[in-house]
C-alpha cells in the first residue's frame, strides 16, 4: 500500500488539501475498500512521518481525525489499530488476536523504525557494519572444525555447560592476558556474540524497571536489547573525547541507574578511542558511586594505526568492570562466538543467567575456533584484515578531506570498521539518507543511534564491504549532495511516498 | 567448610546443645577466625536445612540469633552476609561489592538449591536427561557439516538473520506437516534448543511481574527462565491424566496469567502424554480467556510405543497455540538446535525478541543439521534409538512391577526418557535421594520441579543413560531401600554434614 502526499513549500502557491487530510484520506479509503482490515495496526507515527517526510504532529493529526471518526482506534502503548467493520478470520471459529506482552510491541516498533537499505546490489554500501564473507577463511576454518571432531569426539556433540568450551576459554584469556587483563580461563563466560553477552551484563545488574547509563550515540542493537529487558536510558552525551564525564558522573548518582553501558575503543558509531587518562577518569567516577561497567570491546582485535590503549578492564583496580568481546567482526559472525570476563561472584551470576536463556553454547564451533586461533590462523587473518582497513580508511580520509565542503566533521579510527561525519546546522542526516540511497551510496543515518531517534546532523561510514574506488566515489557523492543542500537551504521534495 | 550437627530423636536422650545452636556457634567459630569473611554470603536457609536434614525453621532460627549477635545481616530478597569486621580485599584500592539485579541474586540462590549429583563414576544414572554420547552419530554428521561448507560457501559465516537458515525451516516445517501442523518455513523461528524457545515464547506473552501458568510438577529448566524473567507462577496440578483443567480454568481467568506453558507429550518429568479429548478441553479453556498456550514438543520424535496423538498444535484451529521443539534429546545437544511454530504477527515479534536476545543462531550447524535430516540419517538414529528406549522401559517397568512394595506408583510412558514414581506417605523423596546416592543410585528427587521446593514423594527416573542390566540393578537398590524407609517409618541419621 502506498500513500501520496503532494505539497509545497513555494510561498504563494499550496495543495488542494492539507496533508493532514490527505494521509487520513488515504488510509480511510484503504478501510473501506478492505486492504486494511479490523485489528490491523497502522505504522508508527515516527515512522509515517520520516518516511513521508513530513512533521510528526501532521501524522498525529491525521491518526486523530480518524479515531475522531472512529474509524481507528489509540491502544495505550501499542499503536494505532484499525477499527473497522469486517473482523479478520472466519467468525466465531476463526483466530484470536492475542495479547503480546508490551517489551514485544516495543520491540517490534522499534524495529519499524530502524531505517531500511532494500536497493539495488550495485549500491555502494558504506552503511554496514557487516564483514566481508569474500576475506572469510572458510576452508582453514573447516579443517578446523574437522580436526576438532578428531580431537574430541562425541563428547563435541553434548551440552557443554553454561561457560562453553574450556580450550577457547583458555585462548581467549591468553588472548585477553596480551592486553593486560590478568584473567584465567575460569573468569571467561562464552555468549553466542557480543550481542548476548551485551544481554547478560545488563541483566546482571539491572532489571526491568532499573536504568542503564550508556553512551549517546551508541549501537543501536544495545538500545534493541534494552528495550528487551525493559530497561531505561540514562544518556551521557559523547564529545570528541568520549562520554562526557560530568554527564556520567550525574547519570550514577542517580539510585535507579544501576551500570555504565560503554565502548572505548573503536566507538560505534564514531570510531573514536578514548585515552587513558580519560579511562582512569571514568573508573574513578563509577567506583566513587560502586557502579559497574560494562566494556564493549567487539573490534579489540582490529587496531591498524597508532598505539594500543589499555582496556578498561587492564587498569580497573577494584572489580568494577565486566568486559565482552567478539569473533563477529574480525573473523566472521558465523560461529556466534563471544566472550564476557568478569571477577568473582559476577562471573557465578553469569553462568546461571546464561544456563536460564539458553543452558550454554554450541561445542563444536567453539573448539573448532580454539583450534583455529591456536594454529595461527586467526592472527594471519587479522594481519591481512588490518592491512586492508588501513588502506580503506585511508582512503575514505583523504577523499573526505578533498571532497566535504567547510564545516563537514568526521573522526579518524586508528581500528575498526566505522567513521563518524557530522553535517553543518541545520542538515539532518535522514534527509540526505533517502537522497544518497537514490543516488546509489548507503550510510547509516545517527538516529538509529540514539535512544529517543532524535534528528541528527550525525551518519556513520563503514569501510567493511566497499573497497577503495567504491569509498571514493561513494564519498565523492555524498560531498556532492551535502554541497548542493547546503547551497539550497533546506530542500523539499514534491512528492514523497511511502510503502505501509 | 564443614558443620557438623549431633541430635537424637531416640525418646529420653537429647544432644547437649539445641542444633540451631550448634549452627550459629559453629558460623559464630568461623567468622571469627576469617574463614568467612565480611560480605561471604551464607547458604540459603533451605540448602542448609536440606543438607543437614534438619527444619527450616531451625536453620532459619540460627541465622536469627546470629543477626541479633550483629554477626551476619540480612538483606530483602538477597539472603544472609557476613558483617564482621574485616572487610575484603586490601583497604580503599581493593575490590568493591557489586550489587547485582535480584533477579541474578535470585537465579543464583536457585541454582544453590538444585540436588548435587557430584558422586563417584560408577554410579546408576537414573536421575539424567542427557541423551548418551555413545549413541551420537557423530561421524555422519561431521560428514554433513563439510557437505554444508561445499554446497552454501563463505554465506555460511555470515550473519544468518533472527529466522535462522531457511533449509534447516523448510525440513522442519515438513516435519511438522507429518505431525498435522500445516505450517510453511516462514513460521518456523530457530533457536538454541527448547530452552531458548521456552524463553522467546514467554517473553512473547509476558514480562516482568506478569505471571504464566504451569504444570506442577514441570521441567525444572522452564522455571529457572521464569526467575530470569521475573515471572510469577501460577501452578496447574498435575493429574495421572495431565493437568488438571478446573485449576487451569481458574489460573487462566486470572488477569496477570498471560499464558500456559505445557508438555502434552511425554511430560517433563512425569511421562505421560495426554488424551485428545483432554487436549481439545485444555484449548477449548484456553480460546475461552483468550490466552496463549506454549507447548513444549521437546521429545515429540521418540514415540516408541502406542499411537500418535495430535499435538495441541495440530489441534488448535483458533491461533492459539505457539509450539517449540529440540534436536537435543533425540539427536545431541550440542547443535544447540531447536525451534518454534507459530503464525502470523507471533513470528514477526518471536524474530525481533530472538534478534534483540543474540541477533540469531549458527548456520554452520543448522545447514550440517538440514543436510543430516535431508540425507535420512536423522531418521535412522530415531529408529535405532527408539527400539532401545523401548528396551529400557520395559527393563525399568519389569523390575518396578517385580521389586517395590505396594503403595508405590509410577507412570508408564510411550515415548521419551523419564518415568515419574510416587512413594507413599509420609516418605519423602529429598531423603531418598541422599540414601540412594550413598547406595550407587542416582535420581531426581520431586521437589526441583515445583516451582516452590516443595517436599514431594514423587521422583524422576531415567533410561537415557542406564542399560538394562544398571536399570535393574538400580530399580532393585531402590526398591529396597523404599522397602526398609517404610519398615522403620521415619528414618534419620544421627550425623548430618554439609559443607558450605
Amino acid at each position: 500500500m502506498e500513500l501520496r502526499i503532494e505539497r509545497s513549500r513555494a510561498p504563494g502557491t499550496r495543495s488542494a488539501v492539507p496533508v493532514y487530510q490527505q494521509i487520513a484520506g488515504q488510509i480511510r479509503e484503504r478501510v473501506e475498500s478492505g486492504i486494511l482490515a479490523q485489528g490491523d495496526r497502522l505504522p508508527p507515527i515516527r515512522d509515517l512521518a520520516g518516511d513521508l517526510g513530513v512533521n510528526r504532529d501532521t501524522v498525529a493529526l491525521a491518526y486523530e481525525a480518524l479515531a475522531a471518526e472512529g474509524v481507528v482506534e489509540s491502544r495505550v502503548g501499542r499503536g494505532t489499530f484499525v477499527r473497522g467493520l469486517r473482523p479478520r478470520g472466519t467468525g466465531p471459529s476463526g483466530p484470536i488476536e492475542l495479547q503480546f506482552s508490551a517489551v514485544a510491541e516495543r520491540l517490534l516498533d522499534y524495529d519499524h523504525s530502524r531505517p531500511q537499505f532494500g536497493v539495488p546490489s550495485d549500491t555502494i554500501p558504506l552503511h554496514s557494519l557487516v564483514p566481508d564473507s569474500s576475506m572469510f577463511p572458510v576452508e582453514a576454518f573447516r579443517r578446523a572444525l574437522n580436526r576438532a571432531f578428531a580431537d574430541v569426539g562425541a563428547s563435541l556433540l553434548a551440552y557443554g555447560g553454561p561457560q562453553g568450551f574450556a580450550g577457547l576459554r583458555e585462548v581467549l584469556a591468553d588472548r585477553f592476558r596480551g592486553f593486560g587483563v590478568m584473567v584465567g580461563p575460569d573468569s571467561v563466560v562464552l555468549s553466542s556474540g557480543a550481542s548476548q553477552g551485551i544481554s547478560l551484563a545488563m541483566r546482571l545488574f539491572a532489571e526491568s524497571g532499573d536504568a542503564v547509563a550508556i553512551e549517546a550515540p551508541t549501537y543501536h542493537n544495545a538500545l534493541a536489547t534494552m528495550i528487551g529487558l525493559d530497561l531505561k536510558v540514562a544518556p551521557v552525551p559523547m564529545r570528541r573525547t568520549g562520554p562526557d564525564l560530568d554527564a556520567l558522573d550525574r547519570q550514577l548518582s542517580r539510585p535507579e541507574v544501576k551500570a555504565f553501558y560503554t565502548i572505548p575503543t573503536f566507538h560505534n558509531p564514531m570510531g573514536i578511542s578514548t585515552s587513558v587518562a580519560h579511562r582512569r577518569d571514568l573508573l574513578a567516577i563509577a567506583k566513587r558511586h560502586g557502579k559497574p561497567v560494562i566494556e564493549d570491546a567487539y573490534e579489540m582485535d582490529l587496531r591498524f594505526a597508532g598505539h594500543p590503549i589499555p582496556p578498561l578492564a587492564a587498569i580497573d583496580e577494584s572489580g568494577l568492570v565486566v568486559q565482552l568481546t567478539s569473533f563477529s567482526k574480525s573473523l566472521f559472525p558465523g560461529v556466534r562466538a563471544g566472550a564476557l570476563v568478569a571477577r568473582g561472584r559476577a562471573v557465578d551470576a553469569l553462568l546461571v543467567l546464561k544456563h536460564a536463556t539458553d543452558l550454554g553454547g554450541t561445542l563444536p564451533l567453539q573448539a573448532a575456533l580454539a583450534d583455529f586461533v591456536r594454529s595461527g590462523a586467526y592472527d594471519r587473518h587479522l594481519a591481512a584484515l588490518r592491512k586492508r582497513l588501513r588502506r580503506r580508511r585511508d582512503a575514505m580520509i583523504e577523499t573526505l578531506e578533498d571532497e566535504m565542503p567547510e564545516g563537514v566533521t568526521w573522526t579518524t579510527p586508528e581500528g575498526g570498521y566505522q567513521i563518524w561525519l557530522e553535517l553543518p546546522e541545520p542538515l539532518d542526516s535522514q534527509d540526505l539518507h533517502a537522497e544518497a540511497m537514490r543516488a546509489g551510496v548507503l550510510f547509516a543515518p545517527g538516529y538509529q543511534f540514539h535512544h529517543d531517534g532524535r534528528p541528527s546532523g550525525g551518519l556513520r561510514l563503514t569501510i567493511a564491504l566497499a573497497d577503495e574506488t567504491a569509498i571514493r566515489r561513494g564519498v565523492v557523492t555524498l560531498a556532492r549532495l551535502v554541497r548542493e543542500r547546503l547551497v539550497a537551504g533546506t530542500a523539499s521534495a514534491r512528492v514523497a511516498s511511502v510503502h505501509m
